[in-house]
């Protein structure tokens, strides 16, 4: 298993520099100010350096979503009961839940991954990946075995690598899992050091109390685990979940096959940067979407060394913020491939526009 | 003139608050924490206040561009002649300009007018509605007269009724005119009393010796004009421009016709803020797109006590922000409509998701 996963990562190759350039240089020659489009030249030119090919787009896009359950609920840190996680991966199939809704409507599939729900029932439409029912509460021991975590991980992968081989273009990584704020708040609180109350947000909307019991939890977890900061796989063993090991997989299977992978939230943006801790690469393929409202996202964007263009004070997760995304970067390539540029302005079909211009004098 | 402008804006009906008050009800009833759509909440909820119906959209889309020189060229402070006033213009028609590319790529139409442009080349495609040809030298004396202003406000007013008339359901108010970072800046200058030399930005590329005449002209002609810093008229007859009256005049027809209407960055904001100066109601139809880069587009953004989305580091104008914005306010809509409320997802269609439910247990 382990060989497996360091296969996948030593197979991620950098972004095409000489695309990239030559698409920046194309961004030059349109006619606007040089650099005005902002970060739609740079999302444009980024994706030009992961297909290979100056102009892009629309691509065919899936957010794969990873459902799954964590034992840290048993300390009362979840505002919502752990039925809620099997519920949600139900009406994402049915189509209803706020990330389907916004995948359908900006013409994006979904596919949804159960890798560790509390439960036997097999939900129709729903990837059977159950590493097992639930974590185990990190507030008392460790989630999942190392082994665990990798084969949680490579369960990410497949999926990236399946939607792939289904002719999807771009991806998004998104979750469902009740209790999984707790988890990559105590992730957060390994690598940074930063004491729980620094970073704790109020989740899915807790009492204070609830909110004061997620503190304490998150600090005891740290303590009892003391995860290896340096290692992904130690961090997301003792303190993750096997929804944020699968999306950790996600970006890793995503960076391998070449393909774009846009980030959601909070909990998203933690797996994001736990795949970067295995290979720096796979920020050539990651966009971020959407500025999270759970105050730790903001760390994950300053260890990322990126940021996130949409600030629609989102905290839902689900992947929900990943079509917006899609949005903005087809835009991007639409500006791209089809804005003209000084020298088309000026020559071509634009006799018309040539004497308009001659008699503006 | 002036009783006719009166007469729109007197005509300005608040939001509907029972309408807004039900969207947000059924927000707060979707599978969803309450709050976690954010600004995709507020977004439907003031969008159902402006129409009056809880569920709405795809909306039909247009952006209304004015184009029109500004005399302060002569004075140096742009970083392109004056000609490409009237190039951009005809590249709107032909569709491959920034904001004509991103507007058809989410579906938007866009309508070009000439308020000013200086030439006396009709273009084929832009609306005629040209006060005269450019604007005077803000540097030496007003801009136009008050006459003047009022007559370019009507046009942009005249011309969101037109397009109320012809079926749109959402506006976004864009520009072109060279210069009119300059008009906008003094304009900012003259009613925060902050000196140019804090809020002037480069505009579409200065050199820094052009970037300092830029500065010196600001604070020259806000010194030279002295405009009643209370008065929209006065500031946009003495430092404005017939592009941003005309926009101006695009929010006030809108909020009469009780349509949405989107601002895109720097130009479009300083137009919706003297909008909103004419009749507070205004801000019920106003929706802000994106963070400009130019450095006075967060004092306009604190003047009018609004927040915008998208932070996308653009800085081309046009209206090239609106389309973007239209697709949010669309993924907004559809997010209200239809993700499933809690009751829904518990009864109905769902005897299968029941029994998935009750077999978790």
């Amino acid at each position: 298993m382990k060989r497996n996963l360091e296969m996948y990562l030593e197979g991620i190759k950098p972004a095409c520099k000489e695309a990239a350039a030559a698409a920046r240089e194309r961004a030059d020659s349109l006619i606007k100010p040089p650099g005005s489009l902002g970060r739609l030249e740079d999302y444009a030119v980024k994706l030009a350096g992961i297909t290979g090919s100056i102009k892009n787009g629309p691509l065919k896009k899936c957010v794969l979503i990873m459902c799954s359950d964590n034992g840290v609920v048993d300390e009362g840190v979840a505002a919502a009961p752990q039925e809620i996680t099997l519920a949600m991966a139900a009406n994402f199939v049915k189509g209803t839940t706020g990330a389907a809704v916004l995948a359908k409507h900006f013409g994006a599939d979904i596919r949804v991954f159960d890798v560790g729900i509390n439960s036997d029932v097999k939900l129709p439409g729903v990837t059977d990946r159950k590493i097992k029912k639930s974590t185990g509460n990190i507030a008392l021991g460790p989630a999942m075995s190392r082994a665990e975590a990798e084969q949680a991980i490579l369960a990410g992968i497949e999926a990236a690598e399946s939607a792939k081989n289904d002719g999807y273009q771009i991806l998004g990584a998104g979750e469902m899992g009740i209790g999984n704020t707790t988890t990559t708040t105590a992730i957060l609180s390994a690598l940074t050091g930063l004491p729980a109350r620094s970073i704790t947000g109020a989740g899915a909307g807790l009492t204070p109390s609830a909110h004061e019991k997620k503190i304490l939890t998150v600090d005891a977890a740290v303590k009892i685990n003391a995860a290896n900061a340096s290692d992904p796989v130690d961090l997301t063993a003792k303190l993750g979940g096997f929804d944020i090991a699968a999306m950790t997989g996600v970006y890793i299977g995503a960076a391998h096959c070449g393909l774009p992978v846009v980030a959601d939230g909070y909990i998203s943006a933690a797996a994001a940067y736990l795949a970067v801790m295995f290979n720096e690469k796979i920020k050539d393929y990651l966009f971020l979407s959407h500025v999270s409202e759970e105050p730790g996202y903001l760390h994950y964007m300053r260890l990322l060394g990126m940021e996130a263009p949409l600030c629609l004070n989102m905290r839902l997760g689900e992947g929900s913020g990943c079509p917006l995304m899609f949005a903005v970067i087809d835009a991007a390539c639409a500006a791209l491939n089809n804005m003209a540029t000084f020298g088309e302005a000026l020559a071509g079909s634009g006799e018309e526009y040539l004497n308009n211009i001659s008699g503006a004098e």
